[in-house]
């Protein structure tokens, strides 16, 4: 492990210094062997499929591990849409002069080595190179041992890629050992690992953030909620919540409880109910809301705390904004929240106050993403606090120095 | 410790929601009650001095312990100094339409709780809580053993200074105990603190990089160099080396290395050898420079790699800029170096390739400082990559999250 490391380190440096037309040259060379080898990724990934149906793996984790003729062709195009994106590198900001007559000014450079541990999506392998590709870092890739044949195949295609574009094939490196110790070793590699970013499970996460000594940028779970408020418009409340529930119910920004003010409890809640129960989704919900979903289980307190991540919602009235967002601080995870209101001075106090790394007036907890949000990529999304926060995009692969342009001037 | 730090997450939650009058309020009453409590303030630290001569401390360690009539004024003018800062919290930027309509803004908010742990110099305890506080974030300091008594009389000022602004008292904490359990403790602390600042010596900061399970803002040591190109101006050069290395021996932008281009070493090396020798810096040369230093000493590996903070500088001969950047990789500290030359070219590829927190082109290494950078204050200077890498000003002590305005949208 620690020579791939090194490795990295040293392909790190190059791909620091790469220019940008260099880059995209790679990420379209890798896009052209993506699509020119359909025909080997397919079986590769058939090989994983059958041996995880073998392993009697359930029919959620065959679906993230399938690639199809669609998932390929995302990824090629995925590869050209990150190459179509501007370069960070390089950019100058907050250019201003110094109290002494020096210019100063903070430039944009890649964060080093970056070692991305996932699991069974075989695609994370392209995505994550890609970006990190961009942005001009080294990665060290570490996918599910159930995939793989799929990363290898995939891998074959990057290394073609960066060889067409005469860029170190170590820029990227496949962990291709299914040695769960090898994480751990990854996540303690400090002298040459820059940031872990985990995909994953809950259990991941959690693992990683555990054994890691080097800096993670990550998110543990999404316990996103909706506050419908008493000056709601309630039909975009209608639309706001049942599109934050069912709309995907195994995403991290889906929403996973939803409260309500009192005093819209009794117009808004039999609305809603009639959606939920149309489309099978479980309701728990606290004694004042079954006053009008009579039909809903008993909230408790775990419930609360519970990222459902599934066809399951739990259902709180509350007295207004301050229980609210009470509720949120003590329940949430810090991910997504939405208000849904037309009074403005309290949705701006919900934006303020409300500590999370998404916060949104009127829309769907659904939209906290990347590309929604206009990054044109998403490596992840992180409620860590330290530097970045929310859907991480091409600028949270890179961080900034100072440069100083002087004329001579030395230090009194 | 536990205690301690839930209360600061409690006044974290306070202190996010304060404004900036408030916050300010606070932080002219700490200077006055500074100003007010001189005598006790100067006793407490005569106290503490007398022991730690009595301990057998040398005189550094005592003049970083003195706070004198002059140190006092001092904290209590860089507390109305930060007053006066603008109020980095609230404030959004990158305000952009996504693709489906909803308006995306990013949220400048406090990172949380801030755990300080410095050594001997007990102005720190000002300093640290006035920044702390106009970023809105909590804080827990812990000072060195030896400063106990002054930074008590400190941390008195600050009670009362948050009192009379009606900010909470858990706002800032001090560590009342002298065992070095209680640091380890705090830097494993993940579930109340957010960010781990040390302040002190390589040795203080190279353990606690080991112990802590919570993320850091630091910066380990300074190997700053110098590289005077063979088209620098030669008279600029000589001033510029002789800052970097004279002006403050004990400091971390201190220049520790000299590289000089071959081109100009007959010229430049004996003029610079002619000062340091008036100055008594000892030089440790690489065999080609010493063609020109008689007298210096021969440099070891070693030597290339040590950060001296004394009156002794390490010297080597380069080719030229290509030589002079590998050299920075292999024996630099990524902190803060410079070049000196009169071609741009040059100039451009090292402030882009030199990968360090300041790179700096025909100025001082002393000018790495956020104060010189027109941050107005500074919390340290990072040489880690993620968040904050350079000088850290109030900007560095908040985050962004992302706030969504929307007029009802739902993702399609």
């Amino acid at each position: 492990m620690r020579e791939l490391g090194r490795a990295a380190r040293e392909a790190a440096r190059a791909l620091a210094r790469a220019d940008r037309a260099t880059k995209d040259r790679a990420l379209e060379a890798i896009a052209r062997a993506i699509r020119a080898r359909r025909d080997e990724l397919l079986e590769a990934n058939r090989a994983d499929l059958e041996q995880a149906r073998r392993a009697g793996h359930d029919a959620a984790f065959l679906d993230r591990l399938a690639l199809g003729e669609s998932g390929i062709e995302q990824m090629a195009a995925g590869l050209e849409a990150v190459a179509a994106l501007e370069d960070p590198v390089g950019r100058l900001s907050e250019r201003r002069r110094g109290p002494s007559g020096i210019e100063v000014a903070r430039m944009r450079v890649p964060l080093g080595v970056i070692a991305i541990v996932y699991e069974s999506r075989p695609n994370v392998t392209a995505d994550a190179a890609g970006l990190c590709l961009k942005a001009g870092n080294a990665c060290i890739l570490r996918g599910g041992a159930e995939a793989l044949a799929s990363n290898r195949a995939i891998a074959a295609c990057v290394q073609d890629g960066l060889a067409e574009a005469g860029l170190p094939q170590t820029a990227v490196q496949m962990v291709a050992t299914a040695d769960r110790a090898a994480v751990g070793e990854l996540a303690r590699l400090r002298e040459y690992v820059d940031v872990l970013v985990p995909r994953g499970g809950k259990a991941l996460i959690a693992r990683l953030a555990e054994e890691a000594r080097v800096p993670m940028l990550k998110h543990l779970e999404g316990v996103c909620h909706v506050y419908v408020d008493d000056r709601a418009d309630l039909d975009m409340a209608l639309r706001i919540v049942d599109n934050a529930k069912t709309q995907r119910y195994g995403t991290c920004n889906t929403m996973e409880t939803l409260l309500v003010a009192e005093g819209v409890a009794a117009r808004f809640l039999p609305a809603i109910g009639e959606i939920f129960r149309a489309k099978g989704v479980e309701m728990r919900a606290c004694a004042r809301a079954r006053a009008y979903l009579p039909d809903a289980r008993p909230a408790t307190e775990r419930d609360y705390a519970t990222e459902w991540l599934a066809p399951v919602v739990s259902i709180r009235v509350v007295d207004g904004l301050a229980e609210a967002m009470a509720h949120i601080a003590e329940y949430g995870s810090q991910h997504t929240d939405a208000i849904v209101t037309e009074d403005r001075a309290r949705a701006e106090r919900f934006l303020r106050e409300v500590d999370s790394s998404s916060v949104l007036w009127n829309a769907s907890t659904r939209f906290a993403d990347g590309y929604e949000y206009g990054l044109g990529a998403e490596i992840g999304i992180s409620t860590d606090r330290l530097h970045a926060r929310g859907p991480v995009g091409l600028e949270g692969l890179t961080t900034q120095k100072y440069v100083v342009f002087g004329h001579g001037e030395v230090r009194r």
